[in-house]
């Protein structure tokens, strides 16, 4: 659960939406493993499941080079939840990977980034409960390596998958 | 919502255990859309969500002949919970991909039991609570097709994928 309000271990540097409606200003990111009561500006729930995309192949590569996120170095994150379109849900997974991977090699882009930028992704579509995302990703890094992460924001939104997302809002936050 | 007790749309046949635990027993299996209240036997939550497997071409197949549950005619049904294991979830997409269809045919072998025999899959595995089972399937059919189900089943159960699942138990049904 990623709720904004006044507590929290993050501080909240900068909320912009980047498609769609953006989020309720807050001063802090409060992440926890469960709900813990009404979050006076938002609070999103997603669950931790099994890859939907990756190969063996790219899952090896990347198992080897990629690190959890919460490392203590890593004092910078973003907070970004995304909603994709019905058109994307409405394609079939072999079209999906197509635009994924083959096509806007979204996992071939993310692979740049390490190990510098840990990523945990979130899925909020099957919670049983109407939500105003499908995803939440979570990502930290070193203050050095902010620059990188841009790259990989720019890069990833440049892609064909990119044009099915039609609601993502970047929280950048720092740890303390 | 499919709770089993003494009131529901259906009549419970019979329950067997085809691996792992059984369900409590149970006169009545109640179908709706949401939880209705603690049931005496067993209340089982899943989502309609996209498809996991399909490939366009199969789905045009499929889209093409399958019918919707809850034709009148059909008036026997089954509800079938499944969990499987650490094993599969832990395989990547394209492993499961490989199972599932190129060697145990499941697509194909459903294509089989259509239009004759309705299904509608439910997801649990990402409700964001823990939940006994990760598919609860619902079969429905009129009476004189009930060996073609049978025999789906069968030969379902035969395959490579079905190793794989570590809990499974078939509630049968009638309407009214």
């Amino acid at each position: 659960v990623f709720s904004g309000g006044d507590e929290g271990q993050f501080r909240i540097e900068r909320i912009t939406a980047i498609a769609g409606e953006t989020l309720p200003d807050a001063a802090r990111l409060h992440v926890a493993q469960a709900q813990e009561g009404p979050w006076p500006a938002f609070s999103l729930r997603g669950v931790v499941s099994n890859e939907r995309y990756l190969t063996r192949v790219e899952k090896t590569a990347l198992v080897a080079v990629q690190q959890p996120v919460g490392g203590q170095a890593a004092r910078r994150g973003a907070f970004i939840p995304i909603r994709k379109s019905r058109a994307w849900w409405d394609l079939t997974q072999d079209e999906r990977r197509q635009i994924l991977e083959e096509k806007s090699h979204h996992i071939q882009i993310g692979m740049r980034a390490l190990p510098q930028v840990a990523r945990r992704l979130h899925h909020c579509r099957d919670l049983g409960t109407p939500e105003p995302f499908d995803f939440l990703t979570w990502f930290d890094y070193r203050p050095e390596d902010e620059p990188l992460f841009d790259d990989l924001l720019g890069a990833l939104r440049a892609t064909e998958e990119w044009t099915y997302v039609e609601r993502e809002v970047e929280v950048r936050v720092s740890r303390g």
